[in-house]
């Protein structure tokens, strides 16, 4: 098996293309990251993509975008994991490379999201949820985290206030990433008195519909040692039941926490060794979940992270650095690649104004159907 | 990079399964392909699907079915490339087990479309097409498809009744394999008469909507060697344009023919070494334009194949063995993991009064969008 290295980064603002479509969006993000690696070719693409069919009527991503950015002919497909998508999509491009099958690969998050008419992208994203068990009885995405989070805060006794640590950090962080959403710094009192959109989650506390895409080039560490930015040090995937009744414990992220434990053996660090952590933050109940189940706190203690700045730049376990679901935005096949071109800036000494000092080691968690696909990737400076 | 073999596989009968939904489907495949290996776990599992967030409002089927089949926690992905989704499937877990991440992988086709109502399931198989260039001017997948047979009857002569033996082949096949669909022979004048769905397809041209799931287990050729029952031999993807008027020549697929050489390239061999060929006979314009492309006839001559019974068990290459899918059926994610288990079957001499004697080696091609995207794999006999 290969080591697999990290040789290019490219992405697009998230924001509201309404003058791209998807090919588009994509094109705008494998460009630069070809050019950024110094290629003019590739054995392979792997797009991450989740509502695509659903939203704007096109399957078959990958032959469509490998086409349009000039790649007719390359072995190109999408891979669908709910919200995890491009985190699934860059552990297939991982396979192939770690393989030996292939060289020199890409690997595309792309979502567009507000092409969407009425209610069909809460319906749409509602298809990462069990239909048959929980959508069918009427309740949507947000919703399910709606009752997570009612759930957290009655069994540990936290009010609502508590978790405004989360949307406030991901803001102050956007506000130094070019390509984040919204990249204005936010209160305490702007959270508290934002909308309700599902009680108890208010505006501030989800991530939101936008469109965006970001692209990775992947290669063998042996075959490109110079132009390299990042190793992948681990790579895993886990699952948990689609059905949030049928878990053992609704308040404890099981996949979370499997595929964190797989990736800490393969790249031999402990959490208390990551630098930093970009999280899946679509919820702020998410947010402090994630941090449980990885082992950054004990279970109950998530959400007082916020609160004690822990998560901040310079806090004990960084999160969201660069905005986060929350600030950078969340479209939704495209996040987890996101999650790991922010670290790759991020252990490159790219991130401007939202760098960790020091960091080295990265971790980026990608979650799809509120925890039943957790897909959790380490990186590693060169 | 190791050998990967097939230990294990398993099927639903191809039909209208109204009892039965999704992630039933599924396991019905599953569970006897598991138990063909002898095996109680695996450590993870590739979906091949195209239409459940369109047709079952089901996305995310990688943790859904995971966990459904009691295989809670291991890593789970879907796989998407339109018709080709199966086969890209099986390319991805050909990928998990050849760069040594997992040792057992189920790689699972599964479709449901009947559950459609009016025309979403037309609506949602042009989302294989290319929406922004072809089907908003108002195209089916059908009707692409009949320009294409309209025009190579129109640029090499051949009338509609030159196709028939395609369809009278593969249901004469159907008819011993109890999987199949459609298990009556058909005759000729009954090919003639059948309704036009778009001229010049007609009834007896087009697969069925249908509903089923296929299953392999794949694992490293040197830990299960005791129970393996075929060799993947190759394993190969290529893509060309989503739009068909984008494509160099229209009645060439390049995408086909650079798929199977790279597979024949891959295992050694050429067209004339392999056995018999379990092509994407989707429609029956589709079975002579895959025999051109990958090598088996020349320019216009695939068509004569039909008539001159070259095709047939007995032929020099017999396709659709087992009823292809214009017989067996085509649940458009699952066909090409059904197409590769048929593979198997002949190789181990399971095919019953279908069986082509003394074969070795066996191709399986797998077309999404009209040749978008083709994975071909050959396999060859322990």
């Amino acid at each position: 098996m290969r080591d697999v290295v990290v040789i290019g980064i490219g992405q697009t603002p998230v924001e509201e293309h309404w003058e791209k479509s998807l090919r588009h969006l994509a094109h705008d993000a494998i460009m630069p990251a070809m050019v950024d690696a110094g290629i003019e070719t590739a054995d392979a693409l792997y797009v991450g993509n989740m509502l695509s069919g659903q939203v704007s009527g096109q399957e078959h991503l990958g032959a469509l975008i490998a086409d349009f950015v000039g790649l007719r002919g390359i072995e190109a497909i999408k891979i669908e994991a709910a919200c995890g998508s491009g985190g699934a999509a860059l552990r297939t491009g991982y396979l192939a490379v770690a393989s030996g099958v292939h060289d020199v690969v890409l690997v595309c998050g792309v979502e567009k999201m507000t092409d969407a008419i009425g209610g069909m992208v809460t319906n749409a994203l509602a298809t990462a949820a069990d239909q048959e068990y929980e959508v069918s009885q009427g309740i949507s995405f947000v919703g399910l985290n709606a009752l997570l989070m009612r759930r957290y805060m009655y069994e540990y006794g936290v009010p609502h206030k508590a978790f405004a640590g989360f949307t406030i950090n991901a803001h102050r962080n956007a506000a130094n990433n070019p390509y984040a959403m919204f990249r204005s710094p936010i209160s305490e009192a702007a959270y508290l008195k934002a909308g309700m959109i599902a009680d108890p989650i208010n505006l501030m506390d989800s991530s939101p519909v936008c469109d965006g895409a970001a692209c990775l080039v992947l290669a063998p560490a042996d075959l490109y040692k110079a132009p390299a930015k990042a190793r992948i040090l681990a790579s895993a995937v886990a699952t948990d039941s689609l059905a949030v009744h049928d878990r053992r414990d609704p308040l404890f992220l099981e996949a979370a926490a499997l595929s964190s434990q797989r990736a800490y053996a393969q790249a031999r660090v402990m959490s208390s060794g990551i630098h930093l952590f970009e999280l899946h933050d679509a919820f702020s109940i998410m947010a402090a979940l994630s941090l449980e189940a990885s082992g950054f706190a004990a279970r109950g203690a998530g959400v007082r992270m916020a609160a004690d700045g822990e998560i901040g730049i310079d806090g004990r376990i960084p999160i969201s650095t660069l905005g986060g679901l929350k600030a950078r935005g969340h479209p939704v096949g495209a996040t987890g690649i996101y999650q790991v071109l922010e670290v790759v800036q991020q252990l490159t000494g790219q991130a401007g104004a939202s760098q960790v000092q020091g960091a080295t080691i990265g971790m980026a968690q990608n979650i799809g159907g509120s925890g039943a696909t957790v897909v959790t990737h380490i990186l590693g400076a060169v």
